[in-house]
């Protein structure tokens, strides 16, 4: 509906106002990737979600007979279709960065905002098709840019009036670190999947998980302590650092965290906290893990982190990256429930002119020009209908002003205007009526 | 890439700000429809090329098996897709309005800006992947909507420096009639056809073509002969009317065509001729036809019309809707070729930071943060790279302004500022900074 897309494009255009700023530019993908663009990149449980394109044309005559007469449809759609919706930005992405590396300056610094697609089951908040606006840097191993996100992170929410977020911080180095340091190093992937649902089920939750996943209990034990540590993050990293002595990669992990702590203006360092619980999947990540949330809001409205070999998988290796990607549906959700998206978005005119008929509604259309080119919003209501069909789809619209010109009008060369935020009516020569509606609505638009 | 997709939302956020002036209101639909929403809307060619979606999941157990067995892909396709991805923006556009006809104010004034996807070969300028433009009024048949949406059409090419544009304009209703006083009533449909083809193949071409489908000669020469016509709009119209006497249909094409041009104000009217030989395919159209040109390009670069029955398909009748499409991509290669973006769509940033070191770096990301805090867009190199490398990464993005702060400046509390676009070098008080660049760029963006 037109209220909701314009108010999904007012949060698109904030925060492209806000990468712009930073210098980040926008690329677009197509829709459609090759099918093995994105197979293998999304887990099992993800493979299953992309949309295929069925080939057109007589695609059966690809197929392989036996595997038709099995009905084996896993084998059969990849043989009948060789292309794919997206499922993220970030593969493609990737794609398109190996495929363009000659023609980009490095470190590429890039947004995009563009919709995806999985084939999940629809739910409130979920969707088929959703937008994701994502912002990334590639090729720059400095943290300087993770520093930059952060910033990026705070202006985009402060214009949008969400200033009063919280940013959570970590880093898989120091979670690597901590998983060594506890005798856990060989079970990292399991500890950090059972530490990722800590927010549903508990410390003691993760303890039983880690435990029925065959996990040492003793190490257990200390890698919670760890990580459920809470402390400002100067006292916290010099902990960290004095119980990881002798893990580089912890080690390593604590030097990362202050080196973009230290890096980040007070007003948005005031925003971060260390929260050593974040893992957030961490199939890509290799470094930072950034998480954003809101005391209104159950779940993170953005996160992201870096990631050290992303295009790797497409045949450029060494190529370092970091950015985070916007929950503009859940952006939209919370705005909305906090009342923030300004009231100038619900009407899309400003003026409408009652038709009254051929001849008047010529003198109308050319006063409506007029208006138009101030940047007023002016329609003429096209059909001489019947006044209270006019005025239903006034009030509907929700016109500021309604403007009446009859005949009677017409002779005298004056309008009725009708201010419908106050019910005022004024009669205005039609000579005066771009300054009569420049003196209540000013210029702004 | 970054340039591409800045130019093209150059066009659509002009098209958009025109839109909106005129109480267009953006609607978005999603990328799926339902596969039967789609298919026999677009002819059995257009058919072919709409994108279906393999359904997820064991879709061959729904297939049937002698189909199978005869590898009959066209019909194993409906049983194994439910979902296409939308061919155009219209028939989606008329799904929605019979869909939420309840929560729509009418007259109802849409447009949408979308990609469109068709299976097509792609070649120079078409692509499998393409947005389209449209601005539609719905439920109204007053022709004051025409004129309205030619007004559009020469504020949007205006706005986009294409002032020189021809808007040619027709009547279905007045081919119809023309058929009709003919003799070619029956053969309305192969006349139009052979009609479309008149740039291409000439008069000679659609003559022969209409008689080797067996129209009567006589007939032929005569329709030729009216459409041919060549005089100013009101010569033309008092002929045909003199030309179509009893011809019902025909003189109410000639009457809309009258009041539309009637209601034009005079810098849109000097744009629009009667051009009787255009067609249009006129799948949908039953009144108005309109089509821009432009001289530098080869086909039109904008089109639509008025169309009756848009909705009957959905079960919605007495929906009369009239509008026109927008070719974004033809409008995108016209500007480029005429040199029309403007030159700042170019350089995503103003000023880019050299990186000498930490403490130089984290000054500079204060600095910058002031700068972007006035409006200009600034980048603190991330790496503290060579010199080369940063100059040659500055060069490459067009940034305006390099600003060099080493060791030596930061005590002085200096800046070195290059101004790339004069090549002048000034040593300037950090304090400065902002004052510096404003009288330099103004304080326009």
């Amino acid at each position: 509906m037109p209220e909701q897309s314009l108010k999904r494009q007012f949060i698109f255009d904030t925060a492209k106002g806000v990468f712009q700023l930073y210098g980040y530019q926008p690329i677009e993908t197509p829709a459609m990737e090759n099918l093995d663009t994105l197979t293998g990149k999304y887990g099992e449980e993800g493979d299953k979600l992309i949309y295929k394109i069925l080939n057109n044309g007589d695609f059966l005559e690809k197929a392989n007979q036996d595997d038709l007469d099995a009905k084996a449809s896993n084998k059969v759609a990849t043989q009948i279709s060789d292309r794919a919706l997206r499922y993220d930005l970030t593969v493609p992405f990737a794609r398109f960065v190996v495929q363009n590396q000659n023609e980009l300056s490095f470190p590429f610094k890039r947004y995009q905002i563009q919709p995806v697609w999985r084939a999940d089951r629809p739910q409130r908040g979920r969707y088929r098709e959703f937008y994701q606006c994502d912002v990334d840097v590639i090729g720059s191993d400095s943290l300087l840019n993770e520093a930059e996100l952060l910033c990026i992170v705070s202006d985009v929410f402060d214009a949008l009036g969400l200033g009063d977020i919280q940013i959570r911080l970590n880093n898989r180095k120091i979670l690597s670190g901590i998983a060594h340091a506890t005798g856990l190093g060989d079970h990292f992937g399991e500890m950090t999947i059972a530490i990722d649902k800590l927010d549903k089920i508990g410390v003691d939750g993760v303890r039983e998980e880690m435990i029925k996943r065959g996990l040492p209990a003793a190490g257990v034990k200390k890698a919670l302590d760890h990580i459920s540590r809470k402390a400002d993050a100067d006292t916290l990293l010099r902990m960290l650092s004095g119980s990881l002595t002798g893990e580089l990669e912890g080690q390593k992990g604590i030097d990362e965290m202050r080196k973009t702590l230290k890096a980040l203006p007070p007003h948005v360092r005031k925003k971060v906290s260390i929260d050593l619980t974040l893992a957030r999947g961490l199939n890509y990540y290799t470094g930072a893990i950034i998480e954003v949330c809101h005391s209104k809001f159950p779940s993170s409205i953005c996160g992201g982190g870096r990631y050290d070999d992303l295009t790797g998988i497409f045949g450029l290796k060494n190529m370092s990256g970091v950015g985070v990607s916007f929950g503009a549906d859940r952006i939209y959700d919370l705005m909305e429930e906090l009342s923030l998206f300004p009231t100038t978005l619900k009407a899309a005119s400003d003026i409408i002119f009652i038709n009254f008929g051929e001849t008047e509604s010529l003198e109308c259309i050319q006063l409506a020009m007029e208006l138009r080119a101030d940047g007023y919003s002016a329609e003429v209501y096209p059909d001489a209908a019947k006044m209270q069909k006019q005025m239903k789809y006034a009030d509907a619209r929700g016109f500021r002003f309604v403007i009446l010109i009859g005949s009677e009008e017409l002779k005298e060369e004056r309008a009725n205007v009708k201010d419908m935020s106050t019910g005022d009516q004024s009669s205005v020569l039609l000579s005066d009526l771009n300054k009569f509606i420049f003196d209540k609505l000013g210029s702004d638009d």
